[in-house]
């Protein structure tokens, strides 16, 4: 038996989100992707993924362990699993790791990429992996308020409700926001995120662009620990999950 | 009565082609247009295109023009088609022109752009419009081949045996290609391209790239007007009508 460490890429706009359901008849990626290696392999496989992404959020660095008793390598995983995985669903790498490897207990960061398109119009082409917004958004003032984010902090106040974990103290190691061209490029990186936080930070740095909030104003927004003060949850087709390292 | 011109993005990996067909279950970009300006207008529209792009190319710069009675500006087009057209088909431009202007007759040039992910690995997110290949290529040797397509040919050798025009001569005004990180970048220009010609002549480059055609050899095979002295058909996914001049 050896454990697997696959770096997986997805296009999520097809998909419930990651994480396989109890209803199978929702469409996730773990879903195809264990239903794609248990055909490979001969044998039902579990996968352990590393970030629960929403539905509509995309990838090109997600982390996956498996446990199989193969002769394929590591490195082989990419072209073996082509042709039992969707087209949307791509194994990116392969690599052999200790038994006592832990996809999720042993990361040390992880980093997303959020972009929206500002611009007068839409652009088709793009639209399931960017945001699109037609007024325009005072970049500068978005970087600036993003730097309020940096630091270990209590970001109740930017997650759902509905996040069930214990604590919510959290370490943001940067925080960037830049324009290429007419896309706006948020990258955030830290040591792991609550439900829906990168989506309402970028949502409050939206406000922001906006000039309806102040960049200084987020210090106050983390203080109050108060969902309401911050700005509405982006939506989640301009978000991929860049890396996550080890 | 008045005739608009009207400037078309489309992602076209949903859609058997541009033209609206005969059997009209067949799904095709003008008929979500017509069927979209018909409900804004409140009238039958029809809508001329000026290129037939094949089933799953893309548009960018498509034009299109319309006679409608209407107190609607061209320039508010954009705006006022939005919630008629579906996400994939949006109208970036519109302006009135003479009632003697025509689409397709007074094109003075056409831009494509053709994108190749070179890359050791598929990424899902662009798979709709890049073209993936495995092997490295040498963008030099395609470069310097492309040069050969440039100028007034005979194109018979590189257009699809179904074309059905008077005659197969043609002037490509530019063609180059050149490489920004992963993606091969061909942009070709001409007075009009004849049925499936930029695939074809993409698919010979990619030959070149792949060392099994010559550069200096594309001259032979314009010379033979023969086919099957050219490259296979490249994929329509990465192909992408970018705009047209008059």
């Amino acid at each position: 038996m050896k454990r697997m460490l696959l770096t997986i890429a997805y296009d999520g706009s097809s998909y419930s989100g990651w994480q396989r359901q109890k209803d199978d008849t929702i469409e996730t990626v773990e879903k195809y992707l264990e239903k794609g290696l248990s055909k490979l392999f001969g044998t039902e496989i579990d996968c352990v993924g590393s970030s629960r992404t929403d539905k509509g959020v995309s990838a090109l660095g997600q982390r996956v362990t498996i446990d199989v008793e193969t002769t394929i390598p590591g490195r082989k995983m990419p072209l073996a699993s082509k042709a039992f995985l969707p087209d949307d669903i791509v194994i990116v790498e392969g690599e052999e790791v200790p038994m006592d490897f832990h996809v999720r207990y042993d990361v040390k960061s992880k980093t997303y990429e959020y972009k929206i398109l500002n611009a007068s119009v839409q652009n088709p082409l793009i639209r399931n992996m960017t945001h699109f917004i037609y007024d325009p958004l005072d970049v500068e003032k978005m970087d600036a308020a993003a730097k309020y984010f940096v630091g270990e902090h209590d970001f109740k106040a930017v997650c759902s409700t509905e996040n069930a974990t214990k604590t919510t103290v959290r370490k943001v190691y940067s925080m960037n926001v830049e324009k290429e061209g007419d896309i706006i490029k948020i990258t955030v990186s830290g040591n792991g995120f609550l439900y829906n936080m990168i989506r309402i930070m970028v949502g409050t740095l939206i406000e922001v662009g906006k000039g309806k909030i102040a960049p200084e104003e987020i210090k106050n927004i983390l203080q109050s620990r108060d969902r309401t003060k911050a700005g509405p949850t982006a939506p989640p087709n301009g978000l991929c999950l860049m890396c996550i390292n080890y």
